[in-house]
This record gives C-alpha cells, sequence and structure tokens, in this order.
C-alpha cells in the first residue's frame, strides 16, 4: 500500500507544482502536442467560471450556489495520521487545479503511467467548480477509540446528530469520516471532481456513499432567483444570502473567539437525504398543498399575501378570525420565532425507480451550513420532524455532519489548522 | 380505477384544450392571479427552447442532442386496448404542451383539486424538451399472449434482443411496455416531463424503471462538438449526423415501404445500461487505454493520427509494421466493414456508490436510434460483446428496445397509426 501512496504523491505533486505555473489559461488542458484540438466547451455559461479555492473561507459555502451537485462521504483505511494529513495536502492541491479549470498532473502523461486526470472535465471550464472538504465525528472518535490522537480536538458543535421522530436513516447514506462537495454549473465537471480525488484517496480513504444533485433548491446570493423544489414550491425564499456579510458572520461562520480555534472562519455542514413521497404528493389538492407549506404554490407568498417576499405573518387571520397559516404549516415552523437561521445550498434529486413500488426515488438533498448544530440545525429538525405537515410527504433517508474548516492559505491545506499543532 | 381514469382523463382533456390557445407563451405558465410574480428562468440557455412535438417524426431523435436525460420504462396494467390508446392520447397531448413549455392544465386549479401540474417546471423555459414515446415487445405479446390484439402488427424488427456475451443485465433496469425519453438541457424539465407523465397514467401503467442522464455523450448534429464520456474519451465522433438526411432515411427511419405500415417514418430505439468500471479504468495505462479504444484520449484521432476527424484506417501500420489499431480496438469493432451505422444519443449516468465494493455505480447510458435492430445493433454489438478490448472494463447491466412509431399529426396522438384501422 504504501508504494502505491508513494506513487499518487507524487504524480499529484507535480501536478500541483503545474498547476501554479499555468492558471491563467481557462478550460482543462493537458499539455500535450493534441491539445490545440481540444473541442471548445460545449456548455460554457459563465464568462467568469473559476472561483478562488485559496481563501479565510472554504469555497462552495457563500458562493453563488451553482446548478449542480456531487457529494461523496469517505471512510478512511489507513490507521496513520500522518497518511490522512497528507490525503487532505493532496486533495488541496487537486482541488485548487480543478477549481482552475486544469486537469491534474503537468506535461504529457508517459505512456506506460494511467494518465494523471481521468479526461471526462477535458473541454470544459471550470464552471464554477468549488470543492468544499468537512470532517465527520468518526474522523476524531470511532466506537469509543481515539484514531488519529485527535478525539481532543473534536469540536463540542461536531455532535452525533440525536434521532429525529419519522427518521429512516440508511446507513449505506449516512456518515462518513470526511466528505467532499463538489459544485458545478456542469454535472460532469463535478462529478470529475469527486472521481479524482477519490481516485487520489485509494488505499486511503474509500468512498462510503455519494448523491447527484441537479437544480439547486435554495439562492444564496440576491443574485439569484429562488428555484423550486420537485413538491413544485419555490424553496428558500428566506435562505441567508451571501451578501448579509454580518448575518454570515452571526449565523455561518464560526467565530475568531469561538473554540476549537481550528474551526475559526468554518462552518458546520449537515446533510439530510429526504425522499419526497411525489405520488402521494401529487394527489393532494392545492389548498392542502398550500396549507402543508404555508405559502401560495405558483408566487411563494405567504398565504393570504401577494407576492414571495412579503413578510409572513404567522398571526394574520382571515375576515372570519381563522389563522391564514396553519400552526403547523412548514414555513411557521421552519421560522419560529425567527432567531434561528441557517444557510441552506442543497439540491433536488432521483436516483430512478423503486422497483418494489414504481414510484421515483427522488427529492430533496438537503445540505445546510452553520455556525453551531447544536443551537440551529438541532432545534429546527426537531421541531420540524415532530410537527411539521410536510412529514406526511417526506422521509429521511441519510443523515450526515461535517465540520468544515477554514479555507487553505497559498500553499497550504484544508485541515492544515487541525492537523499542524 | 375507471372512476380515477375519468378523472384523470378530464383534467387532461381540459389542458389540452387551454394549450392550444395559448402557444405563444415562453416558460411555464400558470393562468393565475400570482403568475405575474413567476420568477425568470435562473437556467435558460437557449434563444429559441421550443421544438415543436408534432410532425413527420417523434421528436428526440434527430433533434440536435440536448444536454439532459430523464428516460422512464413502463408496464401497462390494464387489460382494454382502448384505454392504452387513450393513455398515449393523455401522453401526446400533454407531452404536446410541456414542450411548448406550458404548465399542463388549464385556468386556475381549484382549491379542491391536485394541480393539473406539479409545478416544478414553472419558471422554467422549454430548453428543448422533447418527449419520445416507443413500444415494447411485450405491448404485443407477454407470456404468449396476445394482451390487446396487436401481435399481428408487432414489426419482426422489434425483435427480443438476444443474450450477449457477458451480459449482466438486471430485470430491474431491462424491459417496459412503453418507453418515454425525455431530454433537455434543463434536468428538471426533463424530469418534470416525466414525473407529469408518469402521474397521468396512474390506474393504467407503472414506471419499471427509470435513468437520470447527464452530459450528452455524443453529438448528432454537425453543429456539436463532441463530447467526452466518463473514460474521458470523446465519444460518438463517427456517429451520424442530423443533417445527413439521406443518411437518415438510409440508417435511422423506417422507409415508406417497410413493413409494417404503422412504423413508417418511425425507428427502433435500443437502450443499454453500460457500467463503467471506471476504478479499474483508471488504473489502466495511457498507452493501453488508448489501444483498448483505438483513438488518442486527448485529440481523439485515431491512433497515429493528429485529428479528431482524420479518417479511420484500420490497416494502417507503425514504422515497424505493426498495426496502429489493434484489431480487437473498439473503433475498429464500432466501424467494422462501414455499412452499419446507427444513431448514437447516450448520456453519462451516476446512480451513487456501490455500498459493498465503495465503487462508484456510473457509466454510460447507450441509446441509439436505427431502421432495423436486426441489421443493426444486434451484428453490431454481438461483434462488440465478443471481441471489443473494451469489455474488461465495461458491464451491460439493463438492456431495452422499443419501436417509436412516426410523429403524431397535429391534433393527433403517438401510436395512432397503430392503434387505428
Amino acid at each position: 500500500m504504501s508504494k502505491q501512496i508513494t506513487r499518487r504523491s507524487l504524480l499529484v505533486g507535480a501536478g500541483v507544482a503545474g498547476a501554479g505555473a499555468a492558471l491563467a489559461g481557462g478550460g482543462y488542458m493537458l499539455k500535450t502536442t493534441q491539445d490545440a484540438t481540444a473541442a471548445p466547451d460545449p456548455a460554457a455559461k459563465n464568462s467568469n467560471p473559476v472561483i478562488p479555492f485559496y481563501g479565510v473561507h472554504q469555497p462552495g459555502i457563500v458562493t453563488p450556489a451553482q446548478e449542480h451537485l456531487h457529494f461523496a462521504a469517505f471512510d478512511l483505511l489507513t490507521n496513520d495520521r500522518m497518511q490522512v494529513r497528507g490525503l487532505l495536502q493532496i486533495w488541496s492541491n487537486a482541488a485548487a487545479t480543478m477549481m482552475a479549470g486544469q486537469a491534474l498532473g503537468a506535461g504529457d502523461t508517459p505512456p506506460h503511467a494511467p494518465p494523471a486526470d481521468t479526461g471526462e472535465a477535458l473541454g470544459h471550464t471550470a464552471e464554477r467548480l468549488t470543492v468544499t472538504i468537512g470532517f465527520g465525528p468518526t474522523l476524531f472518535t470511532l466506537n469509543g477509540k481515539d484514531r488519529y490522537g485527535l478525539a481532543d480536538r473534536r469540536p463540542e458543535a461536531l455532535i452525533d446528530i440525536p434521532p429525529m421522530a419519522g427518521d429512516a436513516l440508511q446507513p449505506e447514506r449516512s456518515g462518513g469520516d470526511l466528505c467532499v462537495q463538489a459544485c458545478s454549473d456542469n454535472p460532469q465537471v463535478a462529478f470529475h471532481a469527486v472521481r479524482n480525488l477519490t481516485r487520489l484517496a485509494r488505499g486511503l480513504a474509500v468512498m462510503r456513499w455519494s448523491q447527484l444533485g441537479f437544480n439547486r433548491t435554495a439562492s444564496t446570493s440576491k443574485g439569484q432567483a429562488t428555484p423550486r423544489n420537485l413538491m413544485g414550491f419555490k424553496d428558500g425564499t428566506n435562505n441567508l444570502k451571501a451578501e448579509d456579510t454580518d448575518l454570515m458572520d452571526k449565523h455561518v461562520w464560526v467565530g475568531s473567539n469561538s473554540q476549537p480555534d481550528w474551526m475559526r472562519g468554518g462552518s458546520y455542514l449537515v446533510a439530510r437525504r429526504i425522499r419526497m413521497h411525489l405520488e402521494s404528493w401529487d394527489r393532494d389538492y392545492l389548498a392542502d398543498q398550500e396549507r402543508v407549506i404555508g405559502r401560495h404554490k405558483i408566487s411563494g407568498a405567504p398565504l393570504g399575501s401577494k407576492n414571495e417576499f412579503d413578510p409572513v405573518n404567522l398571526n394574520a387571520k382571515d375576515k372570519d378570525g381563522a389563522p391564514l397559516i396553519d400552526q403547523n404549516a412548514h414555513i411557521g415552523l421552519a421560522i419560529g420565532d425567527g432567531s434561528i437561521k441557517i444557510l441552506r445550498r442543497g439540491y433536488s434529486f432521483t436516483d430512478g425507480t423503486n422497483s418494489q413500488t414504481g414510484e421515483l426515488e427522488a427529492g430533496l438533498f438537503f445540505i445546510a451550513f452553520q455556525r453551531d448544530p447544536r443551537a440551529q440545525f438541532v432545534p429546527l429538525q426537531t421541531r420540524l420532524a415532530q410537527n411539521d405537515l410536510l412529514n406526511e410527504y417526506i422521509t429521511h433517508t441519510g443523515s450526515a455532519i461535517f465540520a468544515c474548516p477554514p479555507g487553505a492559505s497559498q500553499g497550504g491545506f484544508v485541515g492544515e489548522t487541525l492537523f499542524t499543532r
């Protein structure tokens, strides 16, 4: 195994060295004589498709949500802390290269070696690719064991998410020691990122589960229109927006006085695979769908209001004095007293058909970033799980939590604050 | 059951009546007072996003391949031929409406009825949505039984695809009485089409399997660059192109003298879910990958040539007299003597992770249209299955064949030529 790791490390090391010298290029390029014939990108949609990897925060959190997702969770195979650290260096270098729109590896691939890059993103630009890396609770403690001497550095906020009412979690869609969230406006570019990081981890970590997501279900920037989820409702109208930097500091980023210090500038990611029972939902009356959500289906306005962004008044009454919004409507329980806010960044998914029932295996892959899940996701989801009218039509089938450390400084790597002391 | 069907039929009937009156509108719209607040399409990419549904041929065959696919196969539940005919009328009307970028249903949805449209495509344009409908062998004969009095109209070309070397077909990913191929440049629009057609079939047909595809793996028009599949190679360089109408008539469309007459202007669709063993592929040397495919990875040029579209000379030798292209390379077996041509229209897919192995469940969802599978797909795939070097890295896990009848005339429906006599 060590032999393989060495070869990989060398290959990637070479790739990184080359990347720094050629960041100006747009589009994945291998430096070969055939390069000039690479096809133009058929799916390029953005004039500035490159998001920086290095910075105070990791990319893919306040980056305006891209259209497509490939998310993967990994189990570590190694018992050697330095190998985990090495993997994070390898991943960070590769992520920076791919986010710059470049192929992994530098110079011609020798014919008698595997290509450093798998190649399916050649001819595409980065299309705003972001790679976000996170650490699960089991990186710190697995079955009570301090695997890597990191147990005392586990953040208190990196809890094991408690069971919620109605949970039907599948172990094979839950948990993980590490995660990679790859987002891009091109699904093949996002796939390419996860696939190549998986490949670079060979012998060190194995993919535990992965999820493809299409069409973002939340806006994270004021420049983005509110998308619709697969229930046909606008989703995330009241989501936090990246432009509100004071709210980001308050609700999303781990603050400069928080513990542990290695998480300062980071954020906690909670992922939930929420299966929608679309066949039942589609049989429900419009009025009941709107009662369940608490919004009008077409406009997205709160019930009784006209426009999507009208303020939500949970105490509004109709002319007969009846509440306009049911006390267990999704909107009301999600808002609560307004004190809990999270940055949602989810996607629609479908994984084909359930061969027993003929129902679509589809729904919402929920992702949210927050400063402290104990004070945000957990109380929020607890009240939703207990009383949300929507529960009749959804089931949570996967769950995971990850501590996403701050961004890497130029030449550094994601996780350096944890692994260097 | 009949009660439910009646209600559905009425709902759709209303939708279709409304659709004709308002085809000029761009973007899915429900005629409600909230309509004016609908968000602009965040993903619109095309200035002319509407493909006509009605015509000599069905759409989605020679339409320049869109970026995304949602494919579904259905099993019929009814024993009543007139109900099958009715379903095809319903589907055709709904497909025409959705392809025009409109929501199903006309006028306000009554509050105490399910919405006629599920809503997730609201705010999007059609983004070149096409819906293509096909008939599987089991529509004609199931377990030796003439289900609908159609057995004598089964085309001889609509064979049961014979077993191929290396097949590992899963019944739950194969076959089907009917199919719907929905393609769009927006995956949510394609999903919406399949989901709403599935819903309209309730009580008549149930989804047997479905497949989401991202990033087309073939060009079908001279205006499109050749895309790369997940092996990182350009795929479909020598594909038929829609502009070559004489080749379309020769290889794709059922001719005006062919039998049965109801298929004239139609085409036969073969779908194969081809899982790629990406982990093994990624360990293979570049030189061997290129030997397996018979092309250079970066340029797509035939081995020994410089440019993608250089002619393929299977007899070319290097300076030492050794063949440049292995006799069992994919390219050579696919081309053969050049007499067999098909119109490929496939997509990449990934359905997450195999929880036993940690491998990506990913590959190519192969779709091809042709005039006669007996003379095209079957001999082609037989020689590939037997000798293709690529077989070390792929497994066919699903298979289906469908007769796609000619296009519907205005006011008619797909399948009218079969069901009206």
